[in-house]
């Protein structure tokens, strides 16, 4: 392949950016929406259009490169390996917001290379917020460059957690994340994990944590984070999967190992 | 007086306008903060500096009125009545916000007269949204008039609450709260009362809740709630008060009248 990353790069933020123009002239209109399984798992018409705009535009234009995508547009259906190149994309995350909010939801694009990740894009689509990044040149929101994150001790931390999670009988993680919520300054919930990850890295939050979290949510924030120094790991501290879902705690690094050995390392 | 209510409403968005450039300017340099005697609770060298940008505006502008603000800078103290016009501001209202984040906090402009909410605009300075009404004129965001809000099934809500007050042991609501956010599709935390108001008159949440708020957080959010035709009271159903602080819940109608009955109306 004869095309340099920071050329890719530039395709795939133009490819958001006209994905973002066509959500927003399609909010103009009345959503057709469709529950899944689960009530809470909204997917409307325009997530599905949104993937198959990016899946067709990469074959069309990478047809070497692998695609994963929340919706399941690809006809190669689930990835199996993280081979070559490959675009990880959740067309909107943040269904919830979208529906009920048209508002705080992002376009997030992750690309890998061999498992590496080399481009990460998050587009909060009606904030006109892009933030992005490239392995080894820095992260972005918009045209300034965010800064090497500065830690805050965890009783002055702000996180990003659903409250929800505190409250739910099922939840087994209730017990620490109780214990946590207690001890930092204050928690916010924005109902996109993408944009609290990207948060994160603007330094937005000192911290963003989830019980369940998969690939497309996370494969573009983690490429920002890396760039300004922050971690990512799930709840026991292993590396995230890009293949499977699983828990999530995303912070600046000395947070991060306060969070997973005070709070959430335990066995469960 | 011969100004008019639009003409007052003109120049308290301009103003707020001013406000809100002033304080984007300083962004651009470290600000002083000071703690308050909470450490939760901090202010800013700009928070005070906005409000007293109002208050002299509205001393020179209109010396027969009265002035209440969060930081106290009006050299009567305390206001005693409601009588005449009124002017309730809250300079920077998401002052955590605005210290760790640089972003999602508002400025708070209501006007009373004798008591009647006349004009309320909530500035979200960093995205650029004003939300704004004038009493009988309908409700607007920037020069988007928002519709009259839709009720949503009290499952099928999405609310904005702290999710801190489902874990702090003082807290005498935390019971009836864990069981309202059980029972809801989900809840959001934003860090800024008057964002979070704004945003129930936006149909972007369907409720928001407080524990406890200050007649300067809801006395713009009041008036234009009340034009797209939400409603807000104390938990157990009381007019909320313009001089003391208390419980808050706005919501729609309907959906008010649930929470307040099967969740936070109880005697405490």
């Amino acid at each position: 392949m004869s095309l340099h990353w920071n050329e890719i790069e530039k395709i795939a933020k133009a490819w958001t950016i006209e994905a973002g123009e066509n959500i927003k002239k399609a909010l103009e209109n009345p959503i057709e929406v469709k529950a899944k399984s689960n009530p809470d798992d909204l997917v409307t018409q325009v997530d599905k259009e949104t993937e198959q705009f990016f899946y067709q535009k990469i074959k069309e234009t990478f047809p070497g490169h692998q695609f994963l995508g929340e919706e399941g547009v690809a006809e190669e259906g689930k990835l199996n390996s993280l081979d070559g190149t490959v675009w990880i994309i959740d067309p909107i995350d943040g269904t919830m917001n979208f529906v009920h909010q048209r508002y705080n939801f992002a376009i997030s694009v992750g690309v890998y290379h061999e498992g590496v990740g080399m481009i990460g894009i998050i587009y909060d689509v009606m904030s006109n917020e892009m933030f992005h990044a490239r392995k080894g040149e820095g992260a972005f929101l918009n045209d300034d460059e965010l800064l090497p994150v500065k830690e805050r001790p965890l009783h002055e931390a702000v996180i990003g957690v659903n409250g929800r999670w505190l409250v739910e009988e099922r939840n087994v993680y209730q017990n620490p994340l109780r214990a946590l919520v207690r001890d930092v300054r204050s928690i916010r919930s924005y109902g996109s994990a993408a944009i609290e990850m990207a948060y994160v890295a603007a330094d937005r939050l000192d911290s963003y944590i989830s019980v369940k979290l998969s690939p497309w949510d996370y494969a573009a924030a983690l490429v920002i984070l890396n760039e300004v120094g922050c971690v990512a790991s799930s709840f026991s501290g292993e590396t995230l999967s890009l293949l499977e879902s699983g828990t999530v705690v995303t912070a600046k690094p000395q947070l991060h190992k306060e969070v997973i050995s005070l709070y959430l390392g335990e066995e469960f």
